[in-house]
Protein backbone atom coordinates (compact mmCIF):
# COMPACT_ATOMS: atom_id res chain seq x y z
CA UNK A 1 0.00 0.00 0.00
CA UNK A 2 1.33 3.23 -1.19
CA UNK A 3 2.11 5.87 2.16
CA UNK A 4 1.94 9.45 2.20
CA UNK A 5 5.29 11.09 2.19
CA UNK A 6 6.43 12.19 5.49
CA UNK A 7 9.71 13.59 6.20
CA UNK A 8 12.02 11.32 8.46
CA UNK A 9 12.22 11.65 12.02
CA UNK A 10 14.20 14.13 14.21
CA UNK A 11 17.13 12.32 16.36
CA UNK A 12 15.47 13.97 19.04
CA UNK A 13 11.53 14.31 19.97
CA UNK A 14 10.43 15.10 23.63
CA UNK A 15 7.53 13.71 25.45
CA UNK A 16 5.08 16.03 27.50
CA UNK A 17 1.74 14.81 28.58
CA UNK A 18 0.98 12.16 26.15
CA UNK A 19 1.91 14.42 23.16
CA UNK A 20 5.45 14.80 21.27
CA UNK A 21 7.07 17.31 19.29
CA UNK A 22 6.37 17.57 15.96
CA UNK A 23 3.58 15.05 15.79
CA UNK A 24 0.07 15.65 15.04
CA UNK A 25 -2.88 14.07 16.74
CA UNK A 26 -5.01 12.19 14.56
CA UNK A 27 -8.25 10.73 14.08
CA UNK A 28 -8.35 7.22 14.88
CA UNK A 29 -9.73 6.48 11.54
CA UNK A 30 -11.47 8.34 9.31
CA UNK A 31 -15.33 8.86 10.88
CA UNK A 32 -18.27 6.05 9.78
CA UNK A 33 -15.37 4.17 8.16
CA UNK A 34 -15.65 1.26 11.18
CA UNK A 35 -17.25 1.46 14.94
CA UNK A 36 -15.30 2.59 17.30
CA UNK A 37 -15.37 5.47 20.71
CA UNK A 38 -13.10 8.55 21.53
CA UNK A 39 -9.83 7.39 20.41
CA UNK A 40 -7.05 9.36 18.99
CA UNK A 41 -3.80 8.43 16.92
CA UNK A 42 -0.36 9.59 17.32
CA UNK A 43 2.31 8.35 14.44
CA UNK A 44 5.80 8.31 16.73
CA UNK A 45 7.74 6.35 14.35
CA UNK A 46 6.98 6.22 10.37
CA UNK A 47 9.85 6.32 7.65
CA UNK A 48 11.17 3.93 4.39
CA UNK A 49 14.01 3.16 6.65
CA UNK A 50 11.89 1.34 8.68
CA UNK A 51 9.94 -2.28 8.31
CA UNK A 52 7.60 -0.85 10.92
CA UNK A 53 5.43 1.81 12.36
CA UNK A 54 5.45 2.62 15.89
CA UNK A 55 2.10 4.61 16.78
CA UNK A 56 0.33 5.71 19.96
CA UNK A 57 -3.30 5.40 20.29
CA UNK A 58 -5.21 7.05 23.24
CA UNK A 59 -8.69 6.05 24.47
CA UNK A 60 -10.45 8.49 26.52
CA UNK A 61 -12.68 6.29 29.62
CA UNK A 62 -15.54 4.76 27.85
CA UNK A 63 -14.09 4.53 24.70
CA UNK A 64 -13.55 1.51 22.50
CA UNK A 65 -11.13 0.31 19.67
CA UNK A 66 -12.80 -1.28 16.74
CA UNK A 67 -13.51 -5.10 16.53
CA UNK A 68 -11.77 -6.19 13.35
CA UNK A 69 -9.10 -8.66 12.51
CA UNK A 70 -6.49 -8.31 9.71
CA UNK A 71 -3.80 -10.38 8.27
CA UNK A 72 -1.14 -8.31 9.97
CA UNK A 73 -0.34 -8.80 13.47
CA UNK A 74 0.71 -6.15 16.27
CA UNK A 75 2.58 -5.80 18.99
CA UNK A 76 1.52 -3.77 21.78
CA UNK A 77 2.47 -1.96 25.21
CA UNK A 78 0.14 -0.39 27.12
CA UNK A 79 1.67 3.32 28.52
CA UNK A 80 -0.78 4.39 30.33
CA UNK A 81 -4.23 3.51 31.81
CA UNK A 82 -6.46 -0.09 31.97
CA UNK A 83 -8.34 -1.75 30.04
CA UNK A 84 -9.87 -5.15 28.57
CA UNK A 85 -8.86 -6.77 25.72
CA UNK A 86 -10.30 -9.17 24.11
CA UNK A 87 -7.63 -11.30 21.56
CA UNK A 88 -9.79 -14.36 19.76
CA UNK A 89 -11.47 -16.16 22.43
CA UNK A 90 -9.31 -14.31 25.38
CA UNK A 91 -10.34 -10.94 27.37
CA UNK A 92 -7.86 -9.84 30.03
CA UNK A 93 -6.98 -6.81 32.30
CA UNK A 94 -4.28 -4.90 30.98
CA UNK A 95 -2.17 -1.72 32.65
CA UNK A 96 0.86 0.26 32.35
CA UNK A 97 3.54 -1.75 30.40
CA UNK A 98 1.74 -4.99 29.71
CA UNK A 99 1.91 -6.59 26.19
CA UNK A 100 -0.64 -7.67 24.33
CA UNK A 101 0.45 -9.55 20.96
CA UNK A 102 -2.04 -9.99 18.02
CA UNK A 103 -1.71 -12.89 15.52
CA UNK A 104 -3.21 -12.70 12.46
CA UNK A 105 -7.01 -12.99 11.30
CA UNK A 106 -7.77 -12.78 15.47
CA UNK A 107 -10.89 -10.53 16.40
CA UNK A 108 -9.59 -7.75 19.02
CA UNK A 109 -10.65 -4.78 20.82
CA UNK A 110 -9.74 -2.60 23.63
CA UNK A 111 -12.11 -1.20 25.79
CA UNK A 112 -10.89 1.34 28.87
CA UNK A 113 -11.88 0.77 32.22
CA UNK A 114 -11.26 2.72 35.00
CA UNK A 115 -11.74 6.63 35.52
CA UNK A 116 -8.34 7.35 33.53
CA UNK A 117 -7.31 7.82 29.37
CA UNK A 118 -5.93 4.20 28.17
CA UNK A 119 -2.82 4.51 26.03
CA UNK A 120 -0.74 2.46 23.86
CA UNK A 121 2.08 1.97 21.68
CA UNK A 122 1.27 -0.41 18.89
CA UNK A 123 4.44 -1.55 16.12
CA UNK A 124 2.78 -3.12 13.16
CA UNK A 125 4.12 -3.36 9.41
CA UNK A 126 4.27 -0.82 7.20
CA UNK A 127 3.03 -2.92 4.34
CA UNK A 128 -0.27 -4.39 5.85
CA UNK A 129 -3.71 -5.26 4.98
CA UNK A 130 -6.70 -3.58 5.91
CA UNK A 131 -8.45 -4.85 8.76
CA UNK A 132 -11.63 -6.22 8.20
CA UNK A 133 -14.53 -5.86 10.48
CA UNK A 134 -17.04 -8.88 11.41
CA UNK A 135 -20.06 -10.05 9.35
CA UNK A 136 -23.70 -10.32 10.93
CA UNK A 137 -22.97 -13.76 10.94
CA UNK A 138 -19.01 -13.31 12.59
CA UNK A 139 -20.59 -11.45 15.25
CA UNK A 140 -23.12 -13.57 16.07
CA UNK A 141 -20.85 -16.41 16.83
CA UNK A 142 -18.37 -14.58 18.77
CA UNK A 143 -21.23 -13.46 20.92
CA UNK A 144 -22.33 -17.28 21.45
CA UNK A 145 -19.44 -17.02 24.61
CA UNK A 146 -21.27 -15.39 27.02
CA UNK A 147 -18.23 -13.71 28.22
CA UNK A 148 -17.51 -12.04 25.28
CA UNK A 149 -21.32 -10.77 24.93
CA UNK A 150 -21.21 -9.40 28.02
CA UNK A 151 -17.48 -7.55 27.24
CA UNK A 152 -18.85 -6.09 23.77
CA UNK A 153 -21.73 -5.05 25.31
CA UNK B 1 20.69 -13.33 8.47
CA UNK B 2 18.78 -16.03 10.51
CA UNK B 3 17.17 -15.66 13.65
CA UNK B 4 17.00 -18.15 16.09
CA UNK B 5 13.62 -19.99 16.06
CA UNK B 6 11.03 -18.44 18.63
CA UNK B 7 7.22 -19.45 19.15
CA UNK B 8 4.90 -16.56 18.63
CA UNK B 9 4.44 -14.81 21.63
CA UNK B 10 1.50 -15.14 24.05
CA UNK B 11 -1.73 -13.00 23.47
CA UNK B 12 -1.37 -11.27 26.57
CA UNK B 13 2.13 -11.17 28.78
CA UNK B 14 2.10 -8.93 32.30
CA UNK B 15 4.84 -6.58 33.25
CA UNK B 16 6.48 -6.02 36.90
CA UNK B 17 9.39 -4.38 38.15
CA UNK B 18 10.79 -4.04 34.72
CA UNK B 19 10.22 -7.75 33.71
CA UNK B 20 7.79 -9.25 31.27
CA UNK B 21 6.19 -12.91 31.68
CA UNK B 22 7.96 -15.20 29.50
CA UNK B 23 10.69 -12.87 28.50
CA UNK B 24 14.48 -13.83 29.49
CA UNK B 25 16.87 -11.77 30.63
CA UNK B 26 19.80 -11.51 28.18
CA UNK B 27 22.90 -10.24 27.86
CA UNK B 28 23.42 -6.68 26.03
CA UNK B 29 25.93 -8.09 23.86
CA UNK B 30 28.58 -11.06 23.55
CA UNK B 31 30.80 -10.58 26.45
CA UNK B 32 34.20 -8.99 24.85
CA UNK B 33 32.37 -8.41 21.84
CA UNK B 34 32.72 -4.20 22.23
CA UNK B 35 32.55 -1.58 24.38
CA UNK B 36 29.76 -1.22 26.83
CA UNK B 37 28.99 -0.82 30.23
CA UNK B 38 26.01 -2.41 33.07
CA UNK B 39 23.23 -3.33 30.20
CA UNK B 40 20.50 -6.29 30.31
CA UNK B 41 18.46 -7.04 26.96
CA UNK B 42 14.66 -8.46 27.04
CA UNK B 43 13.34 -9.05 23.49
CA UNK B 44 9.81 -8.13 23.95
CA UNK B 45 7.88 -9.03 20.48
CA UNK B 46 10.08 -11.16 17.80
CA UNK B 47 8.05 -12.97 15.11
CA UNK B 48 8.15 -14.22 11.54
CA UNK B 49 4.27 -12.06 11.35
CA UNK B 50 6.43 -8.93 12.14
CA UNK B 51 9.27 -7.06 10.22
CA UNK B 52 10.37 -5.52 13.08
CA UNK B 53 11.19 -6.44 16.36
CA UNK B 54 11.04 -4.43 19.99
CA UNK B 55 13.40 -4.92 22.60
CA UNK B 56 14.15 -3.50 25.83
CA UNK B 57 17.19 -2.31 27.12
CA UNK B 58 18.13 -1.47 30.71
CA UNK B 59 21.36 0.15 31.50
CA UNK B 60 22.28 0.37 35.25
CA UNK B 61 23.55 3.79 36.79
CA UNK B 62 26.85 4.84 35.58
CA UNK B 63 26.30 2.07 32.38
CA UNK B 64 26.58 2.94 28.90
CA UNK B 65 25.43 1.38 25.25
CA UNK B 66 28.16 0.93 22.22
CA UNK B 67 29.33 3.44 20.68
CA UNK B 68 28.53 2.04 17.29
CA UNK B 69 26.70 3.00 13.70
CA UNK B 70 25.21 0.46 10.97
CA UNK B 71 23.17 0.78 7.90
CA UNK B 72 19.93 -0.37 9.63
CA UNK B 73 18.08 2.27 11.80
CA UNK B 74 16.50 2.51 15.00
CA UNK B 75 13.01 4.02 16.76
CA UNK B 76 13.63 4.21 20.19
CA UNK B 77 11.07 5.11 23.09
CA UNK B 78 12.68 5.96 27.11
CA UNK B 79 10.77 3.79 29.65
CA UNK B 80 12.41 4.97 32.38
CA UNK B 81 15.29 6.76 34.07
CA UNK B 82 17.32 9.43 32.10
CA UNK B 83 20.20 9.62 29.82
CA UNK B 84 22.50 11.80 27.57
CA UNK B 85 22.01 9.93 24.04
CA UNK B 86 24.34 10.81 20.94
CA UNK B 87 23.48 10.40 17.84
CA UNK B 88 26.03 11.58 14.85
CA UNK B 89 27.40 15.17 16.31
CA UNK B 90 24.15 15.87 18.50
CA UNK B 91 23.69 15.11 22.19
CA UNK B 92 20.48 15.44 24.17
CA UNK B 93 19.37 14.53 27.75
CA UNK B 94 16.17 12.80 27.65
CA UNK B 95 13.84 10.91 30.12
CA UNK B 96 11.09 9.14 30.54
CA UNK B 97 8.25 8.20 26.79
CA UNK B 98 11.01 10.77 25.25
CA UNK B 99 11.73 9.06 21.36
CA UNK B 100 15.04 9.06 19.48
CA UNK B 101 15.84 8.32 16.05
CA UNK B 102 18.74 6.50 15.36
CA UNK B 103 19.12 6.99 11.55
CA UNK B 104 21.61 4.80 9.14
CA UNK B 105 25.16 5.16 9.79
CA UNK B 106 25.10 7.50 12.83
CA UNK B 107 27.15 7.03 15.65
CA UNK B 108 25.22 7.14 18.32
CA UNK B 109 25.75 5.94 22.14
CA UNK B 110 23.60 6.01 25.45
CA UNK B 111 25.02 7.20 28.74
CA UNK B 112 22.85 6.95 32.18
CA UNK B 113 22.36 10.00 34.15
CA UNK B 114 21.40 10.22 37.99
CA UNK B 115 20.78 7.63 40.33
CA UNK B 116 17.84 5.34 38.09
CA UNK B 117 18.38 2.67 35.90
CA UNK B 118 17.58 3.80 32.51
CA UNK B 119 15.46 1.64 30.63
CA UNK B 120 14.14 2.01 26.45
CA UNK B 121 12.19 0.05 24.34
CA UNK B 122 13.95 -0.41 20.70
CA UNK B 123 12.12 -1.09 17.34
CA UNK B 124 14.56 -2.69 14.73
CA UNK B 125 13.99 -4.36 11.46
CA UNK B 126 14.13 -7.86 11.95
CA UNK B 127 16.43 -8.11 8.87
CA UNK B 128 19.63 -5.59 9.44
CA UNK B 129 23.16 -5.69 9.28
CA UNK B 130 26.03 -5.91 11.68
CA UNK B 131 26.72 -2.75 13.82
CA UNK B 132 30.40 -1.45 13.04
CA UNK B 133 32.79 0.25 15.97
CA UNK B 134 34.55 3.33 15.34
CA UNK B 135 38.21 2.94 13.82
CA UNK B 136 41.09 4.80 15.69
CA UNK B 137 41.03 7.78 13.17
CA UNK B 138 36.63 7.99 13.19
CA UNK B 139 37.10 8.07 17.40
CA UNK B 140 39.55 11.02 16.31
CA UNK B 141 37.65 12.86 14.51
CA UNK B 142 34.48 12.18 16.78
CA UNK B 143 36.78 13.65 19.45
CA UNK B 144 37.62 16.26 17.74
CA UNK B 145 34.09 18.04 18.85
CA UNK B 146 34.97 18.86 22.86
CA UNK B 147 31.54 18.15 23.28
CA UNK B 148 31.08 14.77 22.05
CA UNK B 149 34.89 14.53 23.51
CA UNK B 150 33.94 15.26 26.92
CA UNK B 151 30.46 12.93 26.31
CA UNK B 152 32.86 10.04 25.68
CA UNK B 153 35.14 10.39 28.46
Amino acid sequence: MDKPERKPEAPFRSFGDYRWDEVPLLAYKEEGAAPFKAITRQVLFQNPELACEMRYFEVAPGGYSTLERHQHSHGVMILRGAADVLVGSQIRAVKTFDLVHIPPMTWHQFRTTGEEPMGFVCMVNAARDKPQLPTADELEVLKSDPVIAAFLG
